[in-house]
C-alpha cells in the first residue's frame, strides 16, 4: 500500500490528505432543503446529503489530492444509513482514483480485530463466498491493547495489499496524559514508536517505508520532528493542520530529506472553505466545492513552502 | 446507569453479562440454510441470521441475566446491513427489560468522540429535530487519547443517565506490551485506574460507584484484585471468563464485601453452548438456546460460588 500512495503523492506533487468529515452545520443549506424535502429528516436524508457533499469535493479535488481519509464517527453517528454512506463514499473515491484512508481507529482483543479488519482491509466470509465490504486501503487503529490486537490487521495488510496508521502521538491537548507517562528511557509514546516500527517490519516497500505507518499529530512539531529521525521506516499521517492550530513550519520535521515520509491532514479547513473568512468574499455558498479546490491549492503551496 | 445495573444484577442475583457476539459458525444450520435461501449470501442475509439467533438467545435468558453486551465488530464487519443488526438487537434487549453495554471501544480527539457518543449513548441533530439511534445504555471506550476524548461521552452520560467501561488492564495475552510499562510509581495501567477513578467522580451513584466504570480482564485475577482495592468507587467489567482461559476462581478479587463491584461476560461459552463438550450430549443443535440457558444457569452458579 505504501508504494502506491508514495507514487500518488509524487503524481499530484502533494502530500495532503482531504479528511472528509462532513457535518450537516458544513453542508449548504440548498443540498439539506432538497434531501429533508425528499426523505424528511431522517438518517436517511443525512446519508444523501453527505454523499452528495463528499461526492461534489471530490468531483473538484480528485486531480489535485493523492488520497481522502473518511472519519467513520461522522457516518456511524446515524446508524447503519450513515455507514451506508460511508462505503459508498469510498466506493466514489476509488472510482475518481483516490486512495483512502479509513479513519476508524479500531482496537481490542485478537478475536474481535479480526473481525474489524476482515471487514475493513480484508473479506468477510458468507456460507464460502468472499465478500469485500468497506474496502479501504489504509485504516488507522490503536495500540494500547498490544501487538496481539494488531496482527490481524498486519495480516491482511499482507494478503491484500492495505496500510495501517496506528496511533502514537494524537494532536489532542490531552494527548500526553497516558502518551507522555515517563517510562524507563523515555516516554510511553516512544516506545510506542518503537512497537510500531518493529511491528511494520515485514511491511516495508520499495521506498524504504513500511505499510505500517503512524500517526502523529502536527500540534507537537518537536516530537514530530525527533519521531521522524527515530523511525526511519515508519510513515506519519499528520492530523492537526489548520483548524486544530498546526501551521505548515509545525509540519517541516515531518518530511524526510526527499520530501516524503508523511501525509498532511485538513479536514474543515477544505471542505468547509466556504465559510472561512479567507474564502467567504471569492465563493458562495453554492460554490462550496470550488473553495474546496481553492483551499486545497493554498494548502498545497503552503506545504510545498516548507518541503 | 449504574444504579440501574446494580439493582438489575440484585433483582436477578447474577452479576453476568452475556455477549451477543454472533459468527455464522456458531449458528445452527438450519437458521443459515433458511435465511440464505431467502436473501442468497448476502450481509443482508447475515443480518437476518444474527437478529433470529441473538432474538432466540434472549428469550430464552432474559429473566435470568441483567444485561447484555453486543460486540459492535460482529456486526459492523458486514456493514450497514451488519450496523442495523445491531441497532435491532439492542432494540429488542430493551424490550425484554435488559440493559444493554455496546462494546464498541471507541476513542478519538473530543470533536470526533462527540460524534461517536452524541450517535450511540445520546442524540443527534437532524435539521433542527433531536433523533436517538443506538441506545445502549453503556459503552466500551479507550483512554489512550486521554482526558479530553472522554468528556464528551461523560456529557452524555450525564444528560442521558448512561454509563462508561474504560479499557484499563484488558483480558489479551499483548496487554501488558503498553499496559504494564513501569512508570515514576508504578504501571501506566495503574496510572489509567487513577484517571479513570477521578474522571468518574462526578457520576458516582447512590450505591458509591461511578456510572464510569473500567474493563479489567479476569486473565490477570492478580491485577483485578488489586484494582479492586485501590480504586472502590470504579465498577470493573470483566471479560476473560471461560473461553479466554479465566475461572470464576479468578473472579473472587473483582467483587467487593456485598457480592458487588463488577459484572462477568461470557459470549461464546453461552451463546455456542450447544457446540461445548458439557452440553453436546444434552442439547440438539435446534435447542440451541435451550443449552445458551443451562449454560447461563450454570455461570451463575459457578460465580456464586465465589462471591
Amino acid at each position: 500500500m505504501i508504494d502506491l500512495l508514495i507514487n500518488k503523492i509524487e503524481e499530484k506533487q502533494n502530500p495532503t490528505v482531504v479528511g472528509l468529515d462532513p457535518r450537516l452545520d458544513f453542508i449548504p443549506e440548498f443540498i439539506k432543503v432538497e434531501e429533508f424535502e425528499r426523505h424528511e429528516k431522517t438518517p436517511k436524508a443525512v446519508a444523501e446529503i453527505f454523499l452528495r457533499f463528499n461526492k461534489a469535493i471530490m468531483d473538484e479535488t480528485y486531480d489535485l489530492i493523492p488520497a481522502v481519509k473518511p472519519q467513520i464517527a461522522m457516518y456511524e453517528q446515524y446508524g447503519h444509513e450513515g455507514i451506508r454512506a460511508y462505503i459508498e463514499t469510498i466506493k466514489y473515491a476509488k472510482q475518481k482514483g483516490l486512495l483512502v484512508i479509513g479513519d476508524i481507529k479500531r482496537s481490542d482483543i485478537a478475536s474481535t480485530a479480526e473481525a474489524y479488519s476482515n471487514g475493513h482491509i480484508g473479506e468477510v466470509n458468507i456460507g464460502g463466498e468472499s465478500v469485500k465490504i468497506y474496502e479501504e486501503d489504509a485504516i488507522t487503529i490503536s495500540p494500547y491493547l498490544g501487538h496481539d490486537s494488531i496482527e490481524p490487521f498486519i495480516e491482511n495488510c499482507k494478503r491484500f495489499n492495505r496500510g495501517l496508521f496506528i496511533l502514537l502521538k494524537t494532536s489532542n491537548a490531552g494527548s500526553g496524559e497516558i502518551q507522555d507517562l515517563e517510562i524507563k528511557g523515555g516516554k510511553v509514546y516512544e516506545r510506542v514508536a518503537d512497537l510500531i516500527s518493529e511491528w511494520g517490519k515485514e511491511l516495508v516497500g520499495e521506498r524504504g517505508y513500511s505499510s505500517t505507518g503512524a500517526v502523529v499529530g502536527a500540534t507537537y512539531p518537536e516530537q514530530l520532528a525527533e519521531l521522524r529521525r527515530s523511525i526511519k521506516n515508519v510513515f506519519f499521517l499528520v492530523p492537526g493542520y489548520g483548524a486544530q492550530g498546526g501551521s505548515a513550519k509545525d509540519l517541516k520535521g515531518a518530511f524526510d530529506k526527499n520530501g516524503l515520509g508523511a501525509i498532511i491532514n485538513s479536514s474543515r479547513g477544505i471542505i468547509a472553505a466556504y465559510k472561512n473568512q479567507k474564502y467567504i468574499n471569492e465563493f458562495t455558498e453554492n460554490e462550496f466545492d470550488k473553495a474546496a479546490r481553492q483551499a486545497v491549492l493554498d494548502m498545497k503551496a503552503d506545504i510545498q513552502s516548507v518541503i
